[in-house]
C-alpha cells in the first residue's frame, strides 16, 4: 500500500533539552515512516551540532541556521533531499522558516500556534493555500483516537444537536515566576516577543479552542473573555476563561489556567447535545464515556472493535494496552505522511487520513488569540468572532 | 453531653412522592436527636392525611394547612409541642411558614433557596435575625465532611491565598420538557411563581455559589452571567455560566446546567491557592484531593485520622465506609440539634456545630440569584456584587 | 401501606464508644420504622446508664442486662414492649441473647458472623427455623442496590452462566499490633475466646464469602485456604486467601486481609458469565459496571430508571446524589421492617423484601469458618464444603 | 554521550496482521536508536516480501527464512550487517533463532516467553550467559515507569519488608472458542505446539510472575496452582489462580484469566509491606498509590521531579502527557541499546538502563511455567519452586 521510501525530515529547533522537538521525533519515528536526515537544532551552532550528535546525524546535515538548511539541502540530488521540514521553535520563529520551506518546495510540519501574530497567519495561509505542499499544525489533542471517535459520532448524530460544549485546560506548572529561574521553558512563553501577546491562552487555550471546534463540529462566532496575570510580574495572561457562542446556537465554556497549582495537564472536554453527551480527558485519554438520559453511561475504549473508521485508523494496540501522548503526536505525523504517499502513488487519500490539523485550524486559532485579547480589553460582554484571511 | 429529650419535628412539605421531604427526615431522624411528631404534608388536605398514615403520626397531629399546625401545637403543653418546624416545600411557600414558625417560637429549618425572591429574602432576614430561635438553610453540599475539610485547610493557610475557584453543576434531568409530561418536580421547578425567576441558577447554581463562597472562605464582589434557555418552551433558564470575581483578587467560573443530558449531579468545585489546590466532586464524596506543586497529590478520605475537627465532628463511620447525600443532610440536622441542645443546657455550642448554613448564606444565595438575572440582561462585562439587607 | 406504629428496639450492646452499635441505630433509625426504647448497652452497668443518657432513654429502660432487659420488658403492656432485639456485642455473646430474644417472642436482628463457633450457629439455625419470629443477620454488604442489581442481572441471566468469582477484601488497620495499645476494637477481634478461631476470615472473609454466593446465585462446594499471621505476637489470622470452587462449575479466589497496609476498606466483586460481567467496589458503591465482550462497557448507577426491581426497592436518593454504608444497613432493615409490617397486615411480604440475610447465610457464613481453619491446617489442596445443619 | 550510529535490527517474524511485532518496531523506533534494515518476518516467504515492502526495506534484505538473513547479513561489511536481531515469532520459533543469533554473534531481543519449554530454556540460559552478546527478553511491562518507581521505593526501604502480593491479570478475549473462528493470534496461543503447555499462564501468567518479583525484590519459593479450561473444546488453560510464598516469607496471590469476559488487559499489583502498600494498574499506568497507615494515600504520577532515578531514566514527556505500552516496549529498547552503546563507548551503562528484563528473568518465567502445570496435577497444597539451571 505504501512506497517505496521514508519520508526525510529536516528539523528546526528542537535543540539540547527541548521538549516539544523530542515529542515530534518521537512521534514522527516511531511508525517506521520517516525518518531524520538533516537538521538546525539551534540558533547557537554549537548547540545544533551537539543536539545533532546525539541524533547520529551525518554531520554534514546538521546546520547552523535554517537557511542554511535549505540551501544545502537544495544542492542534494532529490532523492537524497530532505522532503518534510519539521517546525518545532519559539512562535516568533515560525512563519519565517515556514514561507521559506514552503517556497523551497518542502512539506511543512509546524508546531502550534500557527505564528506570533495574527498578520503572519494571515499572510502564511494564502501562502500555504497557494502552494501544492502538504502542511501539518500539530494540534497534538486532535490526533487521540477517543477525540476521533467523539468527533466522528457528533458528525454522525449520536448525541443530536451541539447545545453545550466544556472544554477545562487546567495546568499548575507557572504557579510561580519560573521565568526568573533560569528556565527556559519559562523564559520564552511568557515573553511577548517569542511568544506572542496571550500568554496562557495562545499557549494551551488555542489547543482547548480547536479541540472545542474540532470535537463538536461547529464553529464559534462570538466570545467573551476575562484573562488575568495571576502572578506578580509576569507580562502576559496566565489564566483565564472564554465564553463561547457557536453559529448553531450552541454555547461553550473555555478555561484554561497555567497557575491552577498542583495541575498537570488534564485536558477535558464535555458535549453535551440533544440526545446525549460525550465526555473525554487527556490523563485518561484511552477512554470516552458516553452519557444518555435513560441508559447507563458508556465506556468506549480505543483499540476496541465497536469503533468507528476515524479512531480505527488513528491507534496501533489492542483495548487496555494504552496508547498515549506520543502516539497523539504519531498519529498526526502517520496520516500526514499516508496522504504523501498517497499522492505520490496518485491515489486519494483516506478520508481518515486527511484528519490531521493544517492551515485552516491554525488561521482561527490565530483569529482565536486576537478576539480573546480584544475582548479582554472591552467592557462589552460579547465581541464577535469573525476570521479574517 | 446532650440532654433528655429528643426535639420534635413538624414538617411543612414533603407530601406523597416529595423528593427532598423524605430526604429531610432520612438525614434528621438518622441520629435519634429528632422525632417528627406533627406535619402539614400538603395543601390537599387528603393528601396530607395519607403522607401521615405513611409516616405513622398520631391521626391527631396531621394537619390540613400549616395555619392549623401552629394553632394546635400551641394548644399543647409546651413538653408535647413541636420544637421545631421543617419546610420543604416549593419556593413559593417558604416566607410565610418561616416568618409564622419563627414568631410562634419554633426553631426553623428550611430548604432552599431561601425564599420566593429577593425582597422576601430581606425580610426575612431581619426576623430572622431578631429572633431567638435557630435557622438552618439546608445547603446540603456544605454538609459533606471533606468539603468541611477543604474549608478548614483554606481557612487555616494550606494552600495559601485562594487564587481561583471553578464550581460546576451539570445535571441532565431538564435534557427534554419534562415538565410537560406530567413530572411534579419538573412542573413546579420550571414555574416562575412557584420557583422564582432564576431556574437552573435558582435550584442548582445557588447550591454552586454557596460552596464556592463557603470552601473558599471569599466572598465574591462583581459577576459576569450568561444564561440560557435549551429547551423551547421552558419559560426559565435551565443552563448557564456566571464568572465571578472575589473580594481578595481570586476570581471564579461557575456553571449550571440541568440539560447537559446524561448527566447526574455531579457538583465539583477546584480551588487553588498560591501553595497548592484543592478537587472534590459530589459523587465520589468521600474523597478530597489535595494537589501540590512538588510532591505528590494526596488522596485525603473521610473517616480517617489525619483530618481536621470541622471534618471529624461531621462523620460518623470509619474510612472505607462510605457516607452520602443522606449523612451530609444528617450532618446539618445534627448540627442545628446539637446547637439547641447546647444553649438548652446553657453550654456555648462549639464552633464545628455552629458551621450549619442560616440566613447570611441564604440572603447571599437570593441576592445571587438577583445579581445574575440582571447580568444576564446586560450588554456590560461585569456588575457589581452588592448584598442589600 | 404500613401501618400504624413504629417497630420498638432493645439494643443489646453498643456501649460508649462501639463502631457498630451507632451504625446500626443510624440505620434502622433513618427510615422512620424504628424507635429505640430500651437497651443493655454494656456488661458495665455504669456504662449502660452513660449510653442510656446518650441516646436519650427512659431510665427506666436502661438495663444493666439483656436477661433485666428480657424480664423487665416482658412484663410491660405488649403495646409498650419492644418489638425488636438488636445484639451488637462481640461474637461469643451472640448466641445467648439472641435465642433468648426468640423464646421471649422477640423478633432478632443479629450483628455477623452468626455466633462464637460453628456447634452453636447449628444449634441457633433450629432454634431460628423453629421460630414464628424474624431474624435478621447484618451482612451489610448486600443492602447496597447496586449489589442486588447484580444479583439480579445474574439471576436473569444477563451474563451468562457464571464462570468466574473474584472478591477481594482489602483492610490494613491492624497493620501494627494494635491490640497492645488499647484498642478496644482490635482487643476482641483478635481475641479468640470473644471472637472466634477465625480472625481476618471470621470478620470480613466471611462478608467476602457471603457477597460471592449472594450476587453469583451460586453455591461452594470445595475450598483451598492459605491463612497468615503477619503480625508476631497476634493468636489468630490477619490476611489469607480462599480457593473456591461452586456448585455449577465456576471457581473463585477470595482474599481478605487487616494487615494490607494503608488499605481502608474496598471490598471488591468481579463476577464473569458466558456473556458479560460485572464489577463493583464498595468504595464506589453507586456504580456497578457492566464488561461485554463486543460491546463498550456500561456504568449503571443507583437511583437511575433503568434498574431492576431489588435495586430499585433498596434506593433512597436519585441518580447522583451518593447513598452510602449506612443506607446498606437501612435497606438491611427497611426490609426486616417491611417483612413484619406486611405480617402484621395479614399480607404477603414483597420478594424484594425478603431479600435481607438470615439464618441460611448465618450457617453458611460459620461453616465457611470451620472449613476455611481445617482446609488451612490441611496438605490436601482441596476440602469439599459442606454445611451440617 | 551516544556515539554515532544507529543499531541496525533484523526482525524475525512480525508477518502481515502480526500484533506484536508491529509494537516492538513502534518502540524500538521511537527514540531513533535502532532501524530496521532486515527482516524474516514470515516462514512464507510471499509474506515476509509483503512485509518487507509495507515496511519500505531494501527487497534483497527481506528474506525468505531467519536462516537465509543470517547467511546474508555475515556476507555484509560489519559497518552495514544487522547488529541486532529481534524474535518475534510463535514460542516454538524463539530457541533456534536465538541460539543462531548469539553464535553469529549478534545482540538479540526476544519476545516472551522465553521459549516452547523448560528444557530450551535451561539451554538457552547456558548460551547467552557464555555470550558476550546482550539479550533482551520483552517483559513489557517491566518498562514503566511508574513500575519502576514502585520497585526502587520498595528496594529503598519506603514501604519495609515486605508482606504481600497481590497480582492480577484478566483478559477476555479468549471468552469464547475464538481459534475455531479463523483469529491466528487465537490458534497458535491455544495451540500446545506453538505455544507450549501452558495458555494463560505461560502467555499472561509469566508476565503476572515477572512483574511480583521484578517489583517486590523477592522470590518465589512455592507455590500452589489451580488452572482451568473454560471454554470447552480448548487444549490447554485459559484461566487460573497462583499462590505464591516467598523467600522472605511474603505470601501472594496471581490470578490470570483470558476468559473474564469483557475484561482488557488490566494487570494491576498491590504490595503491602509493614510500613506502606503501593498500587498500580496497567490501564491507569502512569499513575502509582502509595498508601500508608496515618497519612493521606499519594498519587505518584509519571514524569514528575519527585521520582526516583529509575523512572526518570524511563521517561520521555512531563507529568500529565501519558505514556503508554508503546514507550513502555521503548524503554525496554533504549535501555538496551544505552548499554550497547555505553559498551561500545567503552563505558559502564548506568544502573538504571542495565535494569531490562533478560536471561534471569527468562528462566525463572519458564521454571514457573513448568511448576504450575505440576502443582495445578498434584493433590498437595504447595510445591516448593526450584529453578534448575
Amino acid at each position: 500500500m505504501l512506497s517505496s521510501e521514508k519520508l526525510k525530515i529536516g528539523l528546526i529547533g528542537g535543540g539540547p533539552g527541548s521538549f516539544i522537538g523530542a515529542i515530534h521525533l518521537n512521534g514522527a519515528l516511531m511508525d517506521g515512516m520517516f525518518e531524520l536526515v538533516a537538521g538546525a537544532f539551534s540558533s547557537n551552532p554549537e548547540k545544533s551540532k551537539q543536539r545533532g550528535e546525539e541524533l547520529m546525524l551525518d554531520p554534514t546535515r546538521v546546520y547552523a541556521s535554517y537557511d542554511e538548511m535549505f540551501a544545502k539541502e537544495l544542492e542534494l540530488p532529490e532523492s537524497e533531499r530532505i522532503d518534510v521540514v519539521a517546525i518545532v521553535t519559539p512562535n516568533n520563529v515560525h512563519f519565517d522558516p515556514a514561507v521559506k520551506a514552503l517556497k523551497h518546495g518542502f512539506h511543512v510540519a509546524l508546531d502550534k500556534p500557527l505564528t506570533l501574530n495574527y498578520q503572519e497567519a494571515k499572510d502564511l495561509y494564502h501562502i500555504v493555500k497557494a502552494s501544492d505542499k502538504r502542511f501539518l499544525l500539530t494540534h497534538t489533542y486532535s490526533g487521540y483516537p477517543m477525540i476521533k471517535q467523539a468527533k466522528q459520532m457528533i458528525a454522525e448524530g449520536e448525541i443530536g444537536k451541539v447545545r453545550k460544549v466544556y472544554v477545562e485546560y487546567p495546568q499548575g506548572w507557572l504557579w510561580k515566576l519560573l521565568e526568573s529561574e533560569n528556565n527556559k521553558q519559562a523564559e520564552w512563553r511568557t515573553d511577548p516577543k517569542r511568544n506572542g501577546l496571550a500568554g496562557c491562552m495562545g499557549d494551551i487555550g488555542t489547543h482547548a479552542f480547536h479541540l472545542a471546534e474540532y470535537v463538536s463540529g461547529e464553529k464559534v462566532s462570538a466570545i467573551c473573555a476575562d484573562l488575568y496575570i495571576k502572578i506578580e510580574g509576569r507580562p502576559i495572561d496566565d489564566d483565564g476563561v472564554v465564553l463561547m457562542r457557536f453559529e448553531n446556537g450552541a454555547s461553550g465554556v473555555l478555561t484554561a489556567s497555567q497557575t491552577d497549582t498542583g495541575a498537570e495537564n488534564n485536558l477535558r472536554i464535555r458535549i453535551y447535545g440533544e440526545k446525549g453527551g460525550l465526555e473525554w480527558q487527556q490523563e485518561l485519554n484511552n477512554t470516552l464515556i458516553a452519557r444518555w438520559p435513560d441508559a447507563p453511561a458508556q465506556i468506549l475504549r480505543a483499540g476496541t472493535g465497536y469503533l468507528g473508521s476515524l479512531a480505527n485508523e488513528n491507534t496501533r494496540t489492542p483495548a487496555g494496552h494504552p496508547e498515549g501522548y506520543v502516539e497523539a503526536f504519531a498519529n498526526l505525523y502517520r496520516n500526514f505522511a499516508r496522504c504523501i504517499y498517497a499522492e505520490r502513488a496518485g491515489e486519494i487519500p483516506k478520508p481518515e487520513w486527511e484528519d490531521y490539523p493544517g492551515i485552516e485550524d491554525g488561521i482561527r486559532g490565530m483569529a482565536f488569540i486576537d478576539h480573546v485579547l480584544k475582548s479582554n480589553e472591552s467592557d462589552t460582554k460579547w465581541t464577535p468572532f469573525i476570521v479574517e484571511k
